[in-house]
């Protein structure tokens, strides 16, 4: 793959995607997501979100009458899907408002019963879209729904609304009249995915094409709204808890590639009076420090997103049978500030197992650039980082205000209601909580403790910075504040992670408990090192503390040395799905690094093409 | 360049370099190093590995005899070399001992007169050795010089020393017989560079090929050392200079694409309530922050690096004019350690600039991948980031013993003096030395002084550290303790780049002086945020100024806002050197990307390659 034009990649990616659904059909897999097929392939494949997203968005936001019509041509991939929202001028700002001409519009025409779908502008074009590019068939289009106002009779916008449009003939793949779509061109990475723009001129399709199982139009043109307006989007939650997952995937990837090679990679003795032999890399306390933390939070994130994942399904399933959304703010708020959260760690966690591998690293042959170079996307795509944190943070805000300023009682759900019970908390440091519950700084129970107390201190905080400067409007105050919200948005996240990692120690394997409590611990303690100031602010811990974090950091490390190449193991990656030279089972780098070297097709010749026409006359030009 | 295959790439990359041969000469500038013509190409091209690495190292390392030599040569790209230390098996452990066995052997043949090299292992096979792989003529190969020892008469190691060695011939460019050679394959970045490996199989050369300014073998085989071990590698330490000028140049790149952009793209109103136009990206925030303190380092790594150039170029002059090495410990810290803490901070804020632009930030038309992947080899190559440190911080720990622990004099040079000035130093808080000098946290003079007492302390505590467990031997110590060490050289290059950044404040122009003296604060503010604990660790700072020090940032962030375009036009880079659809000068952002899109080669047919094959099949395949 890593010799291949961007074309013939793809057309390798569109291989795959066919032999997947073959093997989905012989084992009867149709109707599944076939998430773990996806995750045991070396590369992303176009069809992942036709699966994933487009069938995921359609079970989400489908009415029954139309998941009967559509899911069979759905599951059984008679078409082939997208889910077209990003415009060249607007990703982030989807609910787009009125005020802007750039989106795409959905107009209503009553004659006919359909909506009429244009791209008005150069900036309204769809962007970025994933499988529109080339492969999809049909996607799911969000434009301004514009519609007569029952009483005034005048057009405005209810906002962007998803509405099902077929892209391409489903006879010969021609872009449909009006339609002009390609692909938008190389990118950092995730190079096998089609992602496309797509330019609409006048497009109908009928009214029942509006995906209406919470809102709809009716024959009249009146619309019914959703019981949460957040439900226009429910689409993307689902697909946010499903990137969570994909971060433990590119994280244990990466960390299993660093942990083996870094046991076979040997720097350095002990000096003259040392041992002769040199010391496997994986000794230095710099690169258990690059390595280590990258597999306590793969394990955390393979645990919180499972706990997470069994949330959100059960919130939709409440929401279809009752229209219940009462616990939606709370999930949305810990889905977007997770997301964030999950993936800063996951991109540094990757990039520094690639560090950790010196210059074979920074060769493809490693497999690691391409993990991160395709995994950092998620970083931006489907809400960016640093937006979606600020989502988090307005709601916890809400809920301290109405709790503790407002003194409102709030039924907080699960993962808030710490914010309510912080602020009865007699202990002003962790030295008083420890004097009554014992333990240590490095004990789990008091890590929780530090972090919920850490995640309280930090909205109390929040809403402070908040109240100063009334001089100043608030949407302003906001936004200077903003890298605020993004701490206590992580404070918050966290903490559910944190939870979750001790939630699931309680059903680990005897012969593994210790070690994945060592891992819980140093997850814990590498986050703290890395936001001291927290921590320390409001004195909850003491400056003589940040040497027991590290002492104990360094001593965690020392514990865990013997079981890394187990603990990587236990992900049970197959050689061919990590195809990396350097992170082979069998140890056999050096043989496979020059392997890999002497075969690549641009050493197929001795002399360089280009020799004649440029190094030639170079050599020659002064003779 | 986007669409082109590697090979291609590189053939591209052959004729850029012909042309700038071609230029130079014209230009009449074919003995200088023309890293501004380096500086203003798109993309790295394998002569300047030529010119900086190999002809470095020869200006370095070679008599004047051997200039006289060789020099003509190198000027008029009669040869074109390259600089082969590495080997697949080593990298960082280049003093290698005899203990290894892996080490290519360089072995004196009296008879003759000559050097037989030879790779006798696979990992011995040089690997990663930039230029070599397709276009270069000569390389600068280390080897393990193998002698008789004039005493015992039994031939030993002198360890790795280089020599000039012939690899392709220079009539058709075949690699020379008994030389195995080829490109090692694509890497995450710089795949317009050949880096490449090569096996030697009883290759010999004559004896006045081993670079001897300062080191030399006689007739009769006996060894003749530098005045200083660490001149074996002056060639590195020229290099490191040369990669901080390039860590400017990459982060100024990535910072002009980002304001441009960020003045282009919005996002969002303020509301029902506020302006019905969308804000610029950069009014947020957190966009300044993720911008903002790039600027700010490019200009202070621009600063440092005329220093340390400076530094670097008069020492290099005294060794050669009469041997005086005193200097070169300090200057070998600073270069070692500023390496490893400037191009982490440059491949944070590329990464950071490439957020900042959202979606379009992933695709390779805004030119930002391709700076990071390019850029980020420089944390790995020519001394890798983990291991440089170390030195740095075994240098300051001798000092720091010398003059504290054993209170002998030392004549602590410029740049470590403050170590022992420190130790004089009545103030223990910042608190207390404002009081005597005035100012607040954010003074210039006062953020000196917080830098100077934290490189100091952090020195101090690394010695007590290591103190702690005698009974652990101090090799283990060390290597448990090394991300400490690192901590501590950081803090030590921290103080040297504000300190390079104050002192050019006072020769700024005035109507510059009040947005540079910003950008100054900016970098210093930036840079305790990120390592608070090292500042409140011995209470220096007290808990209350974490705040000021954000806030003090929020400020700045507000009084640079208007100031950004202006600051990073001023890095003066031509479109055709950013190469970047969205950071244009003239703002036609959108034109720019989807025109990139429509053209790219892959969307010349409507139909994809691989529909007939893969695609048609799947759709039908349920009918
Ligand atoms: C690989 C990839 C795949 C994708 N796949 C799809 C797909 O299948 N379908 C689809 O519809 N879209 C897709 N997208 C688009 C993606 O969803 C958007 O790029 C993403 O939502 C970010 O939006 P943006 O590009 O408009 O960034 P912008 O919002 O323009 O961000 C630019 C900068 O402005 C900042 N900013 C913007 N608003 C604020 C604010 N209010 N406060 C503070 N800071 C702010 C951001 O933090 C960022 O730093 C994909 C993108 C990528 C990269
Ligand atoms: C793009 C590129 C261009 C290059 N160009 C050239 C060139 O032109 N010529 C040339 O000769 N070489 C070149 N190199 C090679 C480069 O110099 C080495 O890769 C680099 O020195 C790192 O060495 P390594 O790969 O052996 O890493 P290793 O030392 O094997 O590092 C692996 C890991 O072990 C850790 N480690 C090793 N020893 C210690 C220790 N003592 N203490 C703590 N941690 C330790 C490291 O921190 C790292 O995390 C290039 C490399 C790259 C990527």
């Amino acid at each position: 793959m890593n010799f291949l034009s961007r074309p013939d990649q793809y057309k390798r990616a569109l291989d795959i995607s066919k032999r997947v659904v073959d093997i989905k059909r012989k084992l009867g897999l149709l109707d599944t997501l076939g998430t773990d097929i996806y995750r045991a392939l070396y590369c992303e494949i176009p069809i992942v979100l036709h699966d994933l997203v487009f069938g995921g968005c359609l079970r989400s936001l489908a009415s029954d009458e139309q998941l009967a019509q559509w899911l069979p041509n759905v599951v059984n991939y008679r078409w082939l899907g997208s889910y077209a929202q990003t415009e060249l001028g607007h990703g982030s700002n989807v609910q787009g408002l009125e005020t802007t001409i750039h989106y795409i519009v959905c107009t209503f025409i009553k004659e006919t019963d359909e909506f009429e779908i244009n791209s008005p502008t150069l900036t309204s074009s769809k962007y970025w879209v994933g499988a529109l590019g080339k492969l999809c068939t049909h996607a799911i289009v969000f434009g301004q729904l514009m519609l007569a106002d029952p009483k005034t009779g005048k057009v405005r916008s209810y906002g962007p609304h998803p509405v099902l449009v077929q892209v391409r003939s489903l006879e010969d793949h021609m872009p449909l009249k009006g339609i002009v779509v390609g692909d938008i061109g190389p990118k950092f990475g995730y190079n096998t995915i089609d992602n496309g723009f797509m330019q609409m001129d006048h497009i109908r399709v009928p009214r029942t094409n509006l995906l209406s199982r919470f809102f709809s139009v009716t024959r009249d043109g009146v619309y019914v709204p959703p019981p949460h307006p957040r439900l226009v989007y429910a689409g993307m939650v689902g697909v946010r808890v499903h990137l969570i997952e994909e971060s433990f995937t590119a994280l244990a990837r990466a960390t299993t590639i660093a942990t083996r090679y870094s046991v076979i990679r040997r720097q350095f003795t002990d000096g003259p009076n040392g041992s002769l032999v040199e010391r496997k890399v994986m000794d230095y306390g710099n690169q258990q420090n690059r390595i280590i933390p990258g597999i306590a939070a793969s394990y955390a994130f393979l645990f919180m997103g499972r706990r997470l994942g069994i949330a959100f399904y059960s919130m939709m399933d409440v929401i279809k049978r009752n229209g219940d959304t009462s616990s939606m703010a709370e999930l949305h708020a810990l889905s977007s500030g997770l997301k964030s959260t999950v993936s800063y760690i996951t991109a540094r966690g990757i990039e520094d197992a690639r560090y950790a591998c010196g210059g074979h690293g920074y060769s493809e042959a490693s497999g690691l650039p391409r993990l991160y170079s395709s995994y950092t996307h998620i970083i931006t795509a489907e809400g960016e980082n640093n937006i979606l944190p600020q989502q988090t943070a307005r709601i916890l805000l809400k809920i301290y205000k109405d709790a503790v300023l407002n003194n409102t009682a709030v039924p907080a759900g699960p993962t808030t209601k710490y914010i309510v019970q912080e602020l009865a908390c007699p202990h002003t440091t962790l030295a008083q909580y420890m004097a009554e519950h014992g333990g240590n700084l490095v004990s789990i129970p008091n890590l929780v403790k530090l972090y919920r107390h850490r995640a309280f201190s930090q909205v109390a905080n929040m809403a402070r910075l908040l109240q100063e400067d009334p001089d100043v409007p608030m949407m302003e105050r906001w936004r200077q504040l903003n890298v605020e919200a993004q701490r206590l948005s992580d404070a918050h996240c966290q903490l559910y992670i944190l939870e979750s990692f001790v939630t699931s120690l309680a059903s680990a394997p005897a012969d593994s408990l210790a070690a994945l409590t060592r891992l819980c611990q140093v997850y814990a303690l590498t986050h703290i090192d890395r936001s001291l100031a927290d921590f320390l602010e409001d004195s909850y811990l003491d400056r003589s503390d940040i040497e027991v974090v590290r002492k104990g950091l360094r001593s965690l490390f020392a514990q865990l040395r013997p079981d890394l190449v187990g603990l990587v193991d236990s992900f049970n990656i197959a050689d061919h799905t990590l195809a990396s030279a350097i992170g082979r089972y069998d140890g056999q780098v050096y043989e496979a690094m020059l392997q890999y070297s002497l075969k690549q097709p641009f050493n197929s010749k001795p002399v360089v093409d280009g020799y004649e026409e440029f190094i030639r006359p170079l050599l020659k030009s002064s003779l």
